[in-house]
């Protein structure tokens, strides 16, 4: 394939994840109960995941709150509070060891452990986030697409044959999936969260525009795309009217 | 083609808007200065659009503000704060008028005005995203898709031949393009960020993995993929270890 946009996958995904360096710590050494952290912390931490990925990359070893806040755009505080939700991660006189945050940081978010996912809707989306993610490589294992339209059964996507709906209820059971990713309408999407929470599913990424009711047991992740581009033309509406940003 | 997850299109991003019922009341009747509105009422606005395009499509005619609560499982307090930043829609003790505020949610989205758009980075994400979107029938103009790979220079996507880079400053200016969506792999994409600014673009839609510094006169908003599906797992991983949802 030609150095083309399209191709770079990790890149673009960013899920540059060693997972041989992280098997050599296991993750019970996290000692905090997480009990008591908010979304909010959760959603900044793939964010701080990525800049430390980024200073890893570029070789640097210490970093303190006062230049992640530099480089990240947010108070050093909030640094620091978010990092004590975890119990701190080292003193921060010296700095925090950028290679131990990061690994620190990527089994908070799970990413020592195995998933194994499957894409349900094999349209454009499907399709493409199947062959955006170098899956297997991040501890994210693909492991099957299915659809309903009978046109697009066998057909392969990353070597994968698309299968009928008709197999996801044994598919699932039998190769303990863990994760769902839901590209298809909306219509279809609420039944099926509801057979895959019955046939044992633990998460959902929902890229289909429709809020799941799904029990407490069931983590689900919305991907509104529609949502995220009004936000967008509101705030250049707005800027426009107002001449700032908000 | 058959009716398959893939093919509708609409159902799946949601933006159901119609415009030439918009048309009839002009968006100047807009009272509510907007500077104070914070994000996260914004980041609500779409979500409320979304419920109450439904219930329109229900046929239903006045909705109160507990029951948005129960549909939307936020409080009914937080809708009527939400909704005064705007003015607050009308008299709650009758409830609110379904279109009405569907259509004022609507403006003030920006969904009322034509947004000319363009792709940049013509791989699986780019032209699933130009295959998704209805464009024109919301408001959306979906005017042209780039790539730096010479392969896909003159791939028609969505009767679009891929247009090279080399060729986007002018288009730019001379489509007068509102919005460009990024889905190129970060190493590009701040360079790309920095040209498209100087181009005169008004808002980024970015996908890739990697925030922009951009002025405060260009909007971004981001969709950070593997973010939100780090986000998944750490929720997974939480509820395993602690036996309940956070």
């Amino acid at each position: 394939m030609e150095p083309g946009f399209g191709e770079p996958i990790d890149i673009f995904f960013g899920l540059r994840y060693d997972k041989k360096r992280l098997y050599m710590k296991l993750s019970e050494d996290r000692k905090v109960e997480s009990k008591e952290i908010s979304q909010a912390v959760i959603s900044r931490l793939p964010r701080y995941f990525r800049y430390l990925g980024e200073l890893k990359d570029e070789g640097i070893e210490r970093v303190s709150s006062q230049e992640l806040s530099d480089i990240m755009k947010v108070t050093a505080s909030q640094i620091r509070q978010d990092f004590n939700n975890f119990g701190g991660f080292g003193q921060q006189g010296y700095g925090y060891k950028v290679e131990y945050l990061y690994e620190e940081i990527g089994k908070i978010l799970g990413l020592d452990k195995e998933h194994r996912l499957i894409i349900i809707g094999a349209g454009n989306l499907g399709q493409a986030l199947a062959n955006y993610m170098n899956f297997e490589r991040r501890g994210f294992i693909f492991r099957g697409i299915f659809d309903n339209n009978p046109s697009l059964y066998g057909k392969r996507i990353r070597d994968m044959a698309v299968r009928p709906m008709e197999e996801l209820a044994d598919f699932v059971k039998e190769n303990n999936i863990d994760i769902a990713v839901l590209t298809i309408p909306k219509n279809s999407a609420v039944a099926v969260a509801e057979q895959l929470v019955r046939d044992g599913i633990k998460g959902i990424w929902n890229f289909a525009h429709v809020d799941l009711n799904v029990p407490e047991s069931i983590q689900v992740e919305n991907v509104h795309l529609s949502d995220s581009l009004m936000k967008l033309t509101y705030n250049i509406i707005s800027y426009e009217q107002d001449g700032r940003k908000l």
